[in-house]
């Protein structure tokens, strides 16, 4: 499962394993989307295959197209190069980062449950995971929000009426 | 966003609808792998299309193909139909019970980060989550993992020496 080789089975992934996987992934997205971004864009070309942006253990990051199906691990949001021109560039830049956000919850909890990891050991690993902003929250350079339809600076807590 | 039509914006979702969206799911796709299992299995036809397992809000479940891309949200583990006769029974059902664990992850949060939800709150809802045993937990009728290479009955907290 290791893009650089190291092939330790799923199963015997420690929480420490998780985590520094989810740490090097995530630091390639961010990468992707700031430093990098007008690289990262320009390969997002609507007129090519389904395209796919993936972090890498190694903090560096890839734009290609995913694996023939059936896929054995969670793969990324598929075919972000066709919304490159075809919305605001800002919300297209959001819908990526959250959709590499979801991608790296699901990549690690996937594994965490294939390793056996219990439900306390699972917290431990979301409080570890969630200790870092959102790459949503980094490509806007604050951990404050966007404007929204709403005005509250307040995490939405309360109970909803629907 | 939600199939039975409500149709509320992503962005006003509070962290009860987030939970409920997730226990409805998670019911769907719990019945579709234990009391609707053989019927599940049937429709799964490796000669068929790739085809998706949904959890839907109302504890219903659906088995199709993806819209296409783009994608708004988190999509479930593609082409589960094709590994059906490729692969020992339980391997199978394990492989799409656990996808479906990191699926209902990345759509919870998927929503939480577009929500607005902060860290304290994101941390709330991922309590809430995991005071429920995983699909996978469930699916085989037991908090206890089944048996692996490792004997071993404690989550592996330990440093990895890799």
């Amino acid at each position: 499962m290791d893009r650089k080789g190291k092939g330790q089975p799923i199963t015997s992934w420690t929480i420490h394993m998780i985590f520094r996987d989810f740490l090097g992934k995530r630091a390639g997205l961010i990468k992707a989307l700031t430093t990098d971004y007008e690289r990262f864009r320009q390969q997002c070309d609507p007129q090519e295959p389904y395209m796919c942006l993936y972090g890498c253990p190694d903090e560096t990051w890839e734009l290609k197209e995913p694996p023939d199906v059936p896929h054995e691990l969670p793969e990324p949001n598929i075919g972000i190069n066709f919304a490159r021109d075809g919305m605001p560039e800002k919300g297209w830049l959001a819908h990526i980062a959250i959709h590499s956000d979801a991608w790296l919850y699901s990549y690690a909890f996937y594994i965490a449950i294939r390793a056996g990891l219990d439900a306390e050991t699972r917290q431990q690993l979301f409080n570890m995971i969630n200790s870092n902003p959102t790459i949503y929250e980094i490509v806007y350079e604050t951990v404050k929000m966007p404007a929204k339809e709403e005005t509250s600076s307040e995490s939405r807590k309360d109970i909803s009426s629907s």
